[in-house]
């Protein structure tokens, strides 16, 4: 039986993964936690801590193994299947989105796209048709899309993710700069640039 | 004399801040750690490891101040002045962060925008005149640019990135999907849709 993970915990793997990647790309086989701890920035106790969490990783003296430890945080993480997504909104935010060139090698693959405006109806962009959004709920379903990305305006936002919740979609990135709710059961995750920017402000008061 | 603070519990503190203009907004004065921590995810041992780097803000058997604690973090984050930002590449995604109506409440403004596509260079957009991309490095200097946000492609961003930090700049927001590298003392943070979907997969592979 699994423990329970604390969402903090979770949040950070991503990051681990990242640092793993970087690590087998140079070749490193063995790293310590002290080694793991430099490059993410946290203490050795913290890494231990949140590792254990998955079982044993690491061997005392040696450190932990690059290779296996990537290879079983990405099937924690259900990273080793193809998720499929899809985007709500096609305005420029959206474009900019279908655009992107890092969702594919990472495993996630845009298979719908859904708009309010007529004359982006039918396009087709990068492979995908863009839909009328009249039809999310029933196209959602039937394309098995996993994971929801939200593009419209602020003050649409939070009516596309209540329909998206109601269409069944468990987990949905949100890039409208509001404090969305979502029903118990269904993950969201904001995009906010604010967020990443704030943090850095610290330093640059200490400059 | 100020402890360090250790990188981990600054990038936290934007998530607080977060959590105490709601509390405010609900008319909530006072709340326990326990109450934050089940707002934030955390635990309250955590929560009152993170805030006591910060001097003290609890009182035993009352909580926190939520007014009070609100002022304080945004005035060590920072927050408590303007932000002036550059923003370089406008393209679809750099059109969308001129867009972008989440940045202002919070202090930070975009003064000044930079591109290489000469059709773009000398239109204005939201009050702000797209330069050149060729006199960046005197354009932040005149304008007293804190912060940087790079909306370029993949291919050009660390090109960008250094150009930015030999023109002075201590904060890059990144939106490109690379692994940037700064010199010592310039912050960078990324924009990377991915790692928020890969803490959501971890929840929806156990559904």
């Amino acid at each position: 039986m699994r423990r329970q993970i604390p969402d903090v915990v979770v949040s950070r793997l991503p990051m681990y993964l990242r640092v793993l990647a970087l690590l087998k790309a140079e070749g490193i086989d063995f790293i310590s936690s002290r080694g793991l701890g430099s490059r993410l920035k946290m203490t050795p106790a913290q890494i231990r801590k949140d590792l254990c969490y998955f079982g044993k990783f690491g061997r005392q003296g040696r450190g932990y193994n690059v290779g296996r430890l990537f290879s079983e945080l990405k099937q924690i993480l259900g990273l080793d299947k193809q998720w499929s997504m899809a985007l709500v909104g096609v305005g420029r935010l959206g474009r900019a989105i279908m655009d992107y060139k890092g969702f594919i090698p990472e495993g996630f693959k845009l298979v719908a796209a859904f708009e309010k405006d007529r004359n982006l109806i039918g396009k087709k962009i990068g492979g995908v048709v863009i839909e009328d959004f009249a039809v999310l709920g029933k196209s959602v379903k039937e394309k098995n899309v996993d994971i929801a990305i939200v593009a419209v305006p602020s003050s649409e936002a939070q009516n596309v993710i209540d329909m998206l919740a109601q269409s069944g979609i468990k987990a949905i990135l949100n890039y409208a700069p509001i404090c969305a709710r979502v029903p118990r059961g269904v993950r969201l995750q904001g995009i906010d640039p604010v967020v990443a920017l704030q943090s850095m402000t610290f330093y640059l008061t200490r400059v």
